[in-house]
Formats: C-alpha cells, structure tokens, sequence
C-alpha cells in the first residue's frame, strides 16, 4: 500500500487565459467519514476545461481552481463508511474508482424529484477553491478527494484507465440521455448532432441498442469517419452541407418523415432548431449539448405541430457512471473507444494539451498522472 | 324523423377579410358507407375561425370554405355501417355527435406513431372547398357531413348543445394536453398560461385532477376572475406584471422552485420561453397555443440545465372528444362552463359575431342553428 | 427545550403472543452525524403490529423489541448535519417529524434501480433488538432514535399528531401507490380492494385526483359508510355479496368492462385473483396488501388475454412521507380523516389497544405518549 | 396478373381431433370495400393450429373452419380503398403482404383503450365457419380473404415467405412484447422463458436490441443450441434442472439478485410463479404465453414485496407485424430466422405436419401452398 501523502502537485488556474501553473497543494491528512484519498492515474480533457480555463463559462467560477474533472483514481486511504461503492460493490485500498458531483439527499430535487444531478447544494469538482481544504477537488492532480455525498463507482478490471476516465463524464451524459430517452426501438432512425466526444459515443450506444439506422451530423471528416466506426450508418457533414441539405438527406432516408429520435450533443445554440426540423412527427429529441450562453430563434409552433417531446438530459447520476463503465467493459472489442484517445500528456504539459483542445486538434486526450 | 334536406345556408368565406356570405349549399343527396348527415345544432366560434377570415393562418387555404368547426349537429340520416359511434355507443337517427378530423388509420403516423391527430393524409372541416362534394364540411351551416374517416362521439343527453360545441374543439385539445402530461400530482403547483377559453378548460382540468395549487396567467381581470371561478388558486395578470413579476410570483409560490408544470394556452410565441422560466428543474411543460406563424428567441440551455421536458400537444384523437364530453357531464354543476359562452348569435350575424371576437370581446361565443 | 433524557419508558415484546411489558429503555447519550433524538407524542397501531405481536409474520422477528411504527415525534436533540429534512425544509430542536426506514444509498437497489424502499441493507423500526444501542428503534416509546440513513420529514404546523401519525406509514404506502400507478385519468372507475385504514385514505386520494368514480369494496358497513365520506361513489360489502356478484356490480357501473384501475389493500391472497377478475381488459392493477405467507390459486391467462399491468407497490421513499403529509394539510377539511381514530390509548393501554386492534374493534387506534 | 379462381383447396377441420379433409371451397366473386383477395403462398404451423385441431382451446369455436392463420399471401384482386397497406405503403396486384385479426376501430377498446388487439368486436381468422362467405379465413389454402378492418403489411421483398409467415403471428407477438416492456437496458439481463418459436424470436430481438446477458431456458438440447445462434448468452435447460437450481443459476449470473427482466413464452401456468422468481426486485416480467385453461398457485406477496411490475401482452396490432418484417429484413443474416424452419409440407400433407407439431417434433414448420 502506498504511504499517505503530505503533497500534490496539480494543474492550477489562477488567471483566466494565462498558463495553468504546476503547484504543490497540501492533501488532506485526516479523512471524514465517507471520503476517499486517491492517487489519480488519468484524467482526460473535456471541452469544459478549455472554457472554464477561458472564462468563457456561464457559471461564475471562484478562481484558484485545480482544472479537469473527468479522472479515474486509484483508492490510498478510505473514510470510515465508505467499503461499498454506489452500487454495493465492495471496495478496498488499490481498487480504482471514478466518482460524482455532490447530491445532498435532503432536498426537494434529490428527493422529491428524485434527480440528483438537480440537488440544489451540489458542489462539483473543477469548480472549487484549492486553497481550502480539502482542496484536491480537480482532476489534473496527483491525488483526488472524494466528498462524502460524491457518487463512487469501481472500475471493472477489465477497462482500462483512458476509458474509465472518459466514462467519468463524457459517457456518463450519454447513459443519462438514453435512460431520458428511455428506449431505441429497433425500427428507430436515430439522428446524433455531434461528432465530438459524446456525439461518437451516442452513436455507438444507438446502433447497439438495436437503432434500425444511426445518422451521425458534425464535422470534421475525420470524425465522421471515425462515427462510422462506432457504428453510424450514415454521416452527414455540416461543414459541405446547408441546413437544407441536411434536412432533405435526413427525409430521404425516412421516405420523407424525418428521423424518429434526434439527440444533440454540439453546444451550438443554432443546432436546437436544426434538430427540432430534423425530428419526424411525434419523436422524441434529447437535448444535451446545449450548456452554453447562446440564445437561437425557433418557431414553436414546431413543437405543438409535430408533437415533439423535447428531453433536457442533464449530467448522470452514479446510476449513469455504472452504466458507462459496464458499457465499456462490454463492447470494448466491438467499438473503438480508444481511437477518441488522440494524445496522452504529462501533468507538466497541461497547457500544451489545453491548447490543442481549444485549436480542435484533439478528441478526447488524456493526461496520465 | 327530418325529411332529407336538398340544401342548406351556411356562412361562406369566398375572399381574405371581406364579409362572410350567407348562401345556400347543396347537400349530398346520397350517403356513402361510414358518412353521416347531421343538422347542425350549434357551432361554437374558436380564435383560428377569426384567423382564417383574415387569411392569418400559417396553413394555406383554398377558398370558399364553410367556417366552423366546434359543431355539434342532430343526425339526420346515416351511411352504412353507422350504428355505432367511435367508443361504441349505439347512434341512431336524432342522436347528437360531434365529429373530428379525418384519420386514414393506413399511414406512418396512424397505425406505427399511433397518433392519429399526426395523420398525413387528414382531412379537415373548415379547410375544404365548399363547391365541391360533400360541400358541407364546415360549421356555421345548416347541415354538416360526416366523413367516413371522422372519429363521432354521441354527447350525452345532460350535456346542453352550448358546452357540447366546446367540447369539440377547444376541450378536447386541453384533454389531449393532460394525456399528454400524463399526471397531475396531488402536490404539484400547476402554472396555466393564457386564460382564453382553453386557459379556463385547463385551469379546471387541473383543479379536478387533484393538483394543489392552479395560478393561471392571462388578462383581462375579467377573464382572471373566471378562472378564480373555474378553480385557479392564484391568477397573476400579465397586462399589470412584467415577466420578473410573474417569475418572481411563481416562485414565491412554490419555495423558490418554479412550477411543478406549466400548460402554454396563449399563441403567443414568446410566452413559451416564459414558460420555459417558469418551470422549475425537472418540470413538465405541456405546449398547446403555439400553432401560429412567429419565432421567438430562447436559450436551450434552460432545457438542458433545468432537465426539462417539452411536450407539443397538437389537437386531440377521438378519445379526447370522449373524456371532454364526459369531463362537462360529469362536473358542470362544479365548473360554470357555461359563463364561458359571452354570446349567442344566429347563422345571420356570423360576420358580426367573427368581428366581436377578433376585437377581443368574446370568450366563447356560439352560432344557434 | 427539553432536558436530555437518560431512559424512556417504552411497550417492549419480549416473547410472542405473550403481554407487552412496559419497561424502562436506556436513552443514547451521544447523537453520532445525522441522527435525531425525538420525544414520541404520538404512534398510532398498525394491522403489522398485531401480526408481529402474534408471532405471524412472514419475516422472522429477532425478539426483544419496542412495538410500534408509525410515530410522530418532537425534536429533542440534533446529531451533526441534520439541519434540513429530506426535501429541504429547515429542522430544529421542537420541530415534530415522522422518519423512513433506514435506505444506505450504496447498494444496486438504492443506486441503479432507484427504489431505497428495495434497500438490501435496510433497517426498519421495531423489528430491531432494544438491548443493544441505539435500543430507541421502535414507537411505542417516550424516546424515539433517528437512524442516519432515515428519511425524515418535518409535519406542517397545521398537521394534528394523530393524523401525521397515520401518514408515516399507512398513508405514505397508500401515496407510493398512486405513484406507482402514475395517473387517476378523469374518465377512471377506480376500484379500491379494502375499507381498512389503506382502502380508506386510497378512496380519499382517488376522488380527490379526479376519478370519474370509486368503488370501495370491504366490510363491515361501519367502513363502507365511512368509505362514502372518504369519496366513494360506491361501496359494496364483501360480506353480503359473493365473488360473481361484486363481479357482476362493478360490470353494471362499467358498462361491462370492469375498472380501469383496481387497488389492493385487504391483505387476503384471495383478493388477488378477485382484483385480476375486476379490472377491465388493458387495465392497470395496482397491489399493494399482500404481504403475508399466503398463496392462492390464479389462472395466468387472465393477465395476458386482458393486457393488464398488475404493479406490486411495496411500502414508500420520503418522498411519499411528504406528499402524504402535504395532502392531510390541503385537504384535512374535506376528508374526515380524524375518524379513522377509534380510539386514543396511554402507552399502558398497549396491551388493550392490540387486543381490541387484533379483534377487529379498531380502525386506527393511537397511543398517545 | 393472374386469373380471379372460383374455388381453393384448403384444409378444413370439420370434427375435432379428426383428419383434416382437403376440400374445396369457394371464392367470393366479389369485393366488398377494404377488402383484398391473396393467393396464400405459404402458412406456417402454430401451437395454437394444434391445440383448435385437439379441441382444447378454452374458446370455443363453431365447426368447421379452415384451419392455420400465420399465412403470407401475394394479391390477386384489391377491393376499393386498399392501395396503401397500414403503414402507408402503395400496394398493388402481385405484392405480397400479410394480415391481422380485425379491429372494428369503433369501440371504447379501439379508441379509448388505444389497444386493438382487445377489440369486443375482433374477428379472428381460422376461428370462423368456412361454408359462409367470404369463405377463405383460415391460412391452410390456396386463396385468402382479407377482411376490411385487418390491418395489412406489404412483405418487404428480401423477406422470403417461410420468414414473413411466421413474421404474421409468432414474431408480431414477441415485438408486441417488447413494446409492452418498454425498454431493453445496456445493463439488463433478460430472462426468456421458452425455446419454442417465440422465445427463440425474443433471444434474439433483446440481444440485438443490447442486452447485457440473455438467458434461455427450455428443452430440449436442441433448441438451447439454437437459442445460442439466436443469441442467448447462457441457456438453461428445463429437463435437467430443477426450479431451485434455475433459480440459483439465475441468480450467480447476477450477483444474487435475478433478473433485470423475465420474459415468459412458455404456456406453461407452473411458468407464471417461476418467473416471479426469477425476476428481481423492481423488474419487469413481460407475460405472453399463457393463454391455455390452466391455473397455478401463487403467492400474491412477491409482487408486492418485490415491487414487481407484472406485464401481460396479447397479440399485436399492426405496427408490430410491420416492426416484425423490418426487423427480419435487417437482421436475417445475422440471426438464422430459417433454421426455425424445420420442415416443409404440401397442402395435402396438413394432416402430417400437424401431428408431427403435436408431437414436438417440430419447430415452426410450413406448409408451402
């Protein structure tokens, strides 16, 4: 077992836009009930880093902050309370875990609406001050910290850390869309807007969920091509076509209906309304992507005339990471989840890899700890 | 039994904005199997009878056409395999009915999406020329013809012709509104928007359905002081509060939360991204006014980041002329439904009565045949 | 504010069948994160409380322990972190509660299938030992303990003790049913298996969610006249009629069909195969009673040739506390919810009170403490 | 096009339990509205042609009938209005389609229910008198006469005949299933009771629609191997295993808490309480096959205790004969549909194959018309 650590070195913004600093931050010494010390081994970058590094975020961020947010862990020291995960698997010092926001469990949304990843006093990781303990609440760091009303899910044996670490967050949010969704039904053309991270990991979920026709949108060709790996039966730039374009392709593969289910996953305010002309009568179109400031102009009467259900999906509970993980482990020899991984970095060449993501030279890079 | 009729007055739109003609239609002197011939008892006036006057609608019109289209006619005499009505009941010469729009029941949207309401080959009554056969698919007329695809439904015998018309159009899209919710829970705090006549129906559906508080919002205090009447526990008016207020209002009301659901009854496109607003995260929002032409400028991220779900309910099946029928029999001594109905006209003053309406001075007023 | 007490008198079960002994409880002296210390004030009796009395339970009971469940208490001490309920309301010392079985949040049931009431690590009041700490786990009691992991829910002021009682565990079972159920559709014959305390308050929530009508079945005719106050449209004694004619009844008020929704609260395997033989074809079943050792004898082709759903609703989450206790508070004047209290006994009278309980001489009897 | 015949050769059952006697019997001459005449080219054997032969249905049929009713016919004649079939598809002379029980779409079942398949005034073929016309409802025939409220499906053309026929009743009831459960989870283990034609069907439809785990049980070996090729991850075989061992296999694949979800397919009622075994608590149990006479002894408690949600699913409507088609046409070289297959029969040999099925000594065997 490893011995219990007085330091961490860790990826810090202090100043929006300039370089992330290298620093040392104190670990906690004593753990309270319910959390977990861990020695990060990966944490991969999510588009969100890149804007909160920018201060391009809506939400209002309190700097210093350690930066990255979808890592994998293995266990150094244990809480009092805390040998079973999430979902009643045992757990031990050396296992390897990922973990959630903080749900209360005492408010109206974790418990009357039964949605925690709505709980109104959750704290997120990324989004807190390392110069207060227990100050290791970011990713791109030597150890991790878990709160006790964090989430924790194990890592089967079986995935390896690079993908763990994308199911943190990145494929959390595509189980939670499905499970919103509620079902692919083996006649559906299923329509993906996006073919970043999400966008390919949606599309590998459709078509093995039993999708009749999967149609990945996005950009570049490179991406697409790799859509078509995981699994899109079709793609469709958004570089080389109009909306138009878009929009007849789509009807000529449903004699003229429009796709069945819709699920956005691009962050482009503009996309909403592409994806609600895109949607048959009567679909079902999952929101997911659209977390940013923008506003778009919509008719809505579109949504009244066809009937749509339009589903904000919203982050995952624990539920969602378990699901990610299983997912992973299952058909990890039938999609290419590891050709996401486009770099691997060192903790000292955060910044370097911060700004390829921000230039689109990368999908899904990792740092490795 | 009424002798079978050879022609019958009805009120004629030939040109945009001009005057309503009254002029003698034939009527189909032979009915074919599944068709009805009915004397029209009554025809409620509804706001897109006003729309198409003035040739406002989104859907092209071919003119002439009867207008109309909440009847409720006597039968008068019926096709082969009449006998009985969309839910079984037995029909008979003398019986009164209302009828829907067509639905082929051999199309996508019929018989795979099961929504007939999204039928692609639906024929609908006010939108057809009257010079051709049947000619009388409109409902300011004598006489009206029931297509063989049309869902019938017998009004019950405690249901007066006045409250039956209503429930043909207006009632049976707010019933189709709370089947497309699905439940009102006894704790829920329901936001109605608009307090026209389908504002009111809803405000009652919810009020009886159980839910524990109703705040509807429209104008003028009038109409607010009916929906007091037709159960609304609050009533916040929208020409004396901006939108803060109203916000600010629903969520005094509800712990700071928003509302538990939120029906949209106004045609207003920018009331929806204020029922986006009202709704607290995880809410429903049930979309029913938005059927006209204009855009509105929204942030999808509310959908997304508040874990919303947006429900267009457009029209309503035959079920839902059923249960709205059952619904006024069952509780108009409870509702006073009947204040909805500001006047009565005959077939003679159908321009005088369109014009009252666009010009805002009636609710629910109805043509007498 | 009270002073903290050292022992608790309570009505201890030391051997089956044998009487309850009134004894003298130790008091824990230190509240560990998250637990309450509560002085009982009121705990009204349950059928389950005779069964465990009896030695009759399905379950096997590890003896010594305080009887009693559904209990009311007034906040005398606050472990760490338990300054809000489980839906976010403020809590202090004096504040009255009612509290959940316990549910660890850690396990496959809590996490993935999101229903703590299927908790495998659950702990339920009165069923644990009082020799061992923190022995404060049953309601027939002075003092009652607040597990961590138990939902607890603050009683609005205009709540009586006896009726948020009642709520605790009668009612909140009764409020997870209806949701289980998801919607009383205004058109619904609602059939309710049952006149005891469950069959009374599910009538009540029934008519108040707006069913077109609700048949009470049970005995004696004292219930069944109090199941017409609760809401029913009608009742139908189960001891004057016989299976063929219920049958028959409720087929005559149906049209022929049968109910749209049966609810099951007798507890007699019997009622099941009745229930299947209620419900019309494609209806929803909704059990709820059948928790006992017995079996009976069903033909399977019922449930497939009429498409039902039969949805087995077992005990409920805080959330279904809360929502019982926000429909005692609203609607407390319209039900006469009080007269389900037969009788009021001192914790010395236990052994009288579960006696006239056990002879059928109660409805919802309360100790007062 | 081919020439309008006077008379067809089809097997009729005229005394039960008797040789089926090839006779002839005559053509309507004549097409009523919605009507279409086929040339039947080929008819797979049910379970159910078996069991109307013995005369051991529970429904009691009037003698003597054309027996068989999973029949693919190619159109000879088309009655007025029958140029698309349900899902909208043109339909001319020489397609090939297949065909549903009728629904009236004009009883509170078809319109209020929203269910079809419990129409009170369905017409089923093989269940009516072949010596009044239109003569040519049963399957074992040359010509078949579609009646006006069958719902009807044109056969994709890569679809062959042996594989639409049994798409017309066994795999329409096995989507219909799915449809009743909703949603098949990435995570879930399905349980399928039943080897025969339907739960082969069901392995493979919940494989390819991302099961985790599918789990076969039945016999003998010979369908366990091929319920591996229609993609059951594990089978158990029902002749070498008692109910407890099942029972424990089930539960070590799904550390100890069974299944996910449990499908039955058997007819067996000692199958019923089985499944409510197997499931685990919050699953969902789809029921299908028990249509037969028997009963079985329950104990009601493990629904409730379990929170089960029991499922019954009857037949299918039209949709679910068209998703069975799309379904074979995308899937048929992935799964092998035709070793089902097991033999093939002349019209002449009805009387062999039928005892051959009665025997177990078939699958789903055709008779090539």
């Amino acid at each position: 077992m490893m011995r219990f650590p007085t330091v961490s070195r860790a990826a810090v913004v202090r100043e929006f836009k300039a370089p992330v600093c290298i620093e040392e931050v104190p670990v906690p010494q004593e753990l309270e009930p319910g959390t977990i010390l861990t020695k990060i081994e990966t944490c991969s970058i999510c588009g969100t880093d890149v804007h909160l590094w920018q201060g391009s975020l809506a939400l209002k961020v309190d700097l210093p902050v350690i930066i990255g947010h979808e890592m994998v862990g293995r266990i150094v020291a244990m809480g009092a309370g805390t040998e079973r995960d999430s979902v009643g698997q045992p757990l031990r010092v050396g296992d390897r875990i990922t973990w959630t926001h903080t749900a209360c469990g005492r408010c109206y949304f974790c418990t009357v609406a039964r949605e925690p990843t709505l709980c109104q006093y959750s704290r997120k990781y990324m989004y807190e001050r390392m110069d207060v303990a227990p100050y290791l609440l970011g990713g791109f760091s030597e150890y991790g910290y878990v709160l006790p009303d964090s989430g924790r899910v194990k890592v089967p044996d079986s995935v390896p850390n690079e993908l763990a670490s994308m199911a943190s967050c990145a494929f959390r949010s595509v189980m939670n869309a499905f499970d919103v969704l509620g079902r692919v039904d083996p006649t559906d053309t299923v329509v993906v807007q996006g073919a970043g991270p999400l966008g390919l990991l949606a599309t590998a979920v459709a078509k093995i969920s039993g999708a009749s026709r999967v149609v990945t949108l996005g950009a570049p060709e490179a991406r697409l091509a790799l859509a078509r790996e995981f699994g899109a039966d079709e793609v469709i730039s958004i570089e080389t076509t109009s909306h138009a374009e878009r929009l007849d392709r789509v009807r000529a593969l449903t004699d003229g209906r429009g796709a069945d289910v819709v699920m956005e996953f691009t962050g482009h305010p503009s996309a909403f309304g592409e994806g609600l002309d895109l949607a048959r009568r009567g679909a079902a179109y999952v929101v997911v992507g659209q977390l940013g400031q923008g506003t778009t102009t919509i008719a809505p009467s579109t949504i009244v005339a066809k009937n749509l259900r339009v589903l904000g999906s919203f982050s995952g509970q624990a539920k969602a990471y378990w699901k990610a993980l299983q997912f992973v482990a299952k058909h990890q020899h039938e999609v290419p989840f590891h050709k996401m991984v486009t770099n691997r970095y060192s903790l000292d060449e955060v910044d370097t890899a911060l700004t390829r993501m921000k230039n689109f030279e990368e999908i899904k890079p990792i740092i490795a700890l």
